[in-house]
């Protein structure tokens, strides 16, 4: 999990600015029919004929959104590239391609850049997109990753936030929770290593939550299952915030209001266990904990029976009038305002 | 051109990041019909018919791209979306839409990304351009913003940096080397600031080379003259590099050589005699300074009629058979070889 301090290093002023982006792309494929020109002109160009294009960006800073004594340089590439086509799942889209600017010190090595981009390649391929641009420049200090993701979808078929409706069922994938946990593990193996730099974490206990952290999966799978099912949501979101999160955004541009069931809400054994471990409730995890990278969205109760049976699926409550507000259902039967957190990014 | 310290400030804290966003652009206009969705969702939504999707980003950090000392943040927010749609135009394409994404240190207020929007709102109403989307997070330190801008190019009308042919003609807009210039007096005015805080510069006799550094204008007006003298460019770039560097970039896409005359090249009176104060030779300011925006572009000999009589374009030289190599054709009728400048962004 720690780097190899003594690895051979090749200076970045080495290389210049065109020899690097060189370098760094060039074992890269084009993959789309719709990339007409990648990397290597002023721009790239695109072609769809007859669809929507999608357009998203995501900021990642060191030091604010990653913490490299603990995130494998390959890893932070791959979710990099993950994080902005989940948000383009997140529209019921097809991600295509993706442009990556990086900011780097003079601290890095060429074949530190070397690991981070073979993970955005790694996930350029899982996720069938193509790299078509970026920019890379020098920093005063650290890193960041600036991407943006460009997606494609059918006339009428895209998904907004705004789209609920009262009575909708309020529906997610996967399960939440794992990846907070995932970096309470991993935070406090770094303390340990702080005090014992020989130690061997051991983290198999922790392996499904610890790798839902370091390297999450966008959704691919349930945009093509929802297709296949003949389901469009009326709303749709990515979990990157936090459950509590998300809901709140989208009955905030849906203009109305739910219930959402605790009981309901699907845990992974591990995070369970975990969670008593560190003596943390579980459900306060799920609802605040962010990162899990699922779909959070809303259908019809007419579409429920095309999802019921499906394991990838959980209904977690209901759509309900703006009026009637926001609120989490306990085990216990009482009824809980679900509130906004607040963004912490601005306060150190 | 100094900030004053003492206004009122806004902690970005208080805001938190949804609020942020909204704050900074709920001023914005939507202008393009291509625009469906947005700011507010997980992605924006365009529609293109017929047309090719054309996308280009940059990231500039402070301290490597620009220094606040002297450059006003709504100078910075406007040239910031410029220079992605300059190269949108050295495309041969139209802009449509931007994304805008910061990372900003808790040292900003409010009041300074204000500032900064203010800039990206004069440029997107001038070169209308639809901003649809971004990332605002903090950054352990400093500014920096990264911007994507897509544009759109009709079929068979892109012109790619690979096109120049052997007798193809070599066309710049403008003038060069001001931008650099400008950039050498605001650097010693500075200095003269830091030896006595209450000068106040007069900078009039400056005020060409100073704009074309602070506010420079990307060349939607060159793509527009060129379609309406019927004239496709077989190669274009845009300068922002210095001419040699780009001259540079043409001939080794597009596999070829290259004359330069360095009588052609434009030059304002201002730089010359700002040069001349300098004691800098013109011509290489003209070819190393770089941020100049201007096209670059080849033509076939048989489009020089349609050229010729126009102010704003200039011929400065012709393309040669690879074998041949690049050179500059003195006033002095020496043949000097062209070589790139390389990239000190990482050497400190």
């Amino acid at each position: 999990m720690i780097e190899d301090k003594n690895q051979q290093r090749t200076q970045l002023s080495d290389l210049g600015e065109f020899g690097l982006i060189d370098h760094l792309t060039k074992h890269f494929e084009i993959k789309q029919t719709s990339t007409v020109k990648g990397i290597g002109d002023d721009a790239a160009v695109l072609k769809f004929d007859d669809k929507k294009v999608v357009v998203t960006t995501d900021l990642l800073v060191e030091g604010v959104h990653f913490d490299l004594s603990y995130v494998p340089l390959k890893h932070l590439g791959y979710k990099a590239v993950m994080v902005n086509l989940s948000d383009v799942y997140a529209m019921n889209a097809t991600a295509t391609q993706v442009t990556v600017s990086i900011a780097v010190s003079n601290r890095f090595p060429l074949e530190a850049l070397e690991d981070l981009y073979a993970g955005i390649e790694a996930a350029s391929a899982l996720y069938n997109v193509d790299l078509i641009g970026g920019d890379t420049t020098s920093s005063n200090k650290g890193l960041l990753i600036s991407v943006t993701a460009i997606g494609t979808v059918e006339n009428d078929r895209e998904v907004y936030r705004s789209g609920a409706k009262p009575n909708d069922l309020i529906v997610v994938s996967g399960d939440f929770g794992a990846a907070y946990m995932g970096l309470q593990v991993l935070e406090r193996e770094k303390e340990v290593f702080k005090v014992n730099p020989n130690s061997q974490p051991d983290l198999e206990m922790y392996s499904y939550i610890v790798e839902r952290q370091l390297k999450p999966e966008a959704r691919q799978d349930i945009i093509k299952l929802l297709r296949d099912l003949d389901v469009k949501p009326t709303s749709m979101i990515d979990v990157s915030d936090g459950l509590s999160s998300e809901i709140i955004h989208i009955c905030k541009q849906s203009e109305v209001g739910c219930d959402l069931y605790e009981e309901k809400i699907p845990l992974d054994p591990q995070v369970i266990s975990t969670c008593e471990e560190f003596n943390i409730d579980s459900t306060t995890v799920a609802l605040n904990g962010g990162e899990d990278y699922e779909l959070l969205f809303t259908i019809s109760q007419d579409d429920f029976p095309k999802i019921k049976a499906n394991p990838n699926l959980t209904v977690i409550g209901f759509v309900k009038e703006a009026r009637e507000g926001l609120h989490l259902v306990t085990r216990a039967d009482t009824r809980i305002p679900i509130k906004a957190q607040g963004w912490k990014g601005f306060n150190d």
